[in-house]
């Protein structure tokens, strides 16, 4: 299936000189979506995940599906402050100024094999926080699924060896 | 499966006197995570809903995996300035001040059935407004389906006539 007629390119959104990829498209669709999720659902399978991670807020929309299909349980990573209980939290640089992470504590367990699921890897920066808060907790990620890779980021280098699959190239 | 049992409650979260009631433990637990979402897949199913929306953040959560288990299409609402095409705009009160959610005009057909799904039917202001934004799209609002009721609060009487199926009543 051609993922790619249900993204849609948005000039100079959110500011000016980039070109947002829009995904709502596909996740309106009943079949693009159904088979997106299918195919991050059987990449976290073969790797054996045990729970399924996701940033908010889009990496909730492919991060719970892939776990309903797999009968695994689904565990956020928001913003301080969103997470009612005690958290790690991790904060990283952006473009300009830094962003914070939080995760429960109590939620990812020593040694569980996790897979990262989100609707983009762009420079990497969430997603390396995200690997960083599951690995201080004691789990492993044994793998980060996509569905959009921005090639010229380069941001699957903060990744190093961690097994990446990406649906869409740009 | 009493779902009850994987709810915590929380004090003082996010602000003194208030009873947060915390639905990672659900969500992080696989069996959990899976009945409630199958509930409200057999809610959404029975009224043969076309599309499910939800809003953003933690209404993805619940509204995703339920379109996935009833291969539908999802529609987000968001906050303005997050969904990158044209939008209509609903500005409603809360408490203290105001909140504004937007929803792109073109994802939502006239004459589509629409389930609402979300973790939580609190005052009703956030589920009132995306009634709202659906009905203007010229959709029907078929049902909304909530994990958590604070009955207490009385937000239902906001939904009128919509059929309501909530999975757990504090």
């Amino acid at each position: 299936m051609d993922l790619n007629a249900y993204i849609t390119n948005v000039p100079d959104f959110p500011k000016e000189g980039i070109q947002f990829k829009d995904i709502t498209p596909l996740i309106g669709d009943a079949e693009a979506f159904r088979f997106a999720i299918n195919e991050m659902a059987a990449f976290a399978r073969a790797k054996e995940a045990d729970v399924i991670v996701g940033p908010d807020a889009r990496g909730f929309i492919f991060g719970t599906p892939v776990a309903y299909a797999l009968n695994l349980g689904f565990v956020p990573v928001r913003k301080p402050g969103k997470l009612p209980r005690e958290t790690l939290e991790k904060t990283y640089d952006l473009e300009y100024g830094t962003n914070t992470l939080a995760i429960h504590k109590t939620e990812i367990k020593p040694g569980q094999k996790v897979v990262i699921a989100d609707d983009l890897l762009a420079t990497g920066g969430t997603i390396e926080a995200t690997v960083e808060l599951i690995e201080a907790l004691g789990a492993h990620v044994v793998g980060c699924v996509f569905l959009i890779e921005l090639d010229f980021l380069e941001g699957r280098k903060k990744l190093k060896s961690i097994p990446i699959k990406t649906l869409l190239h740009y």
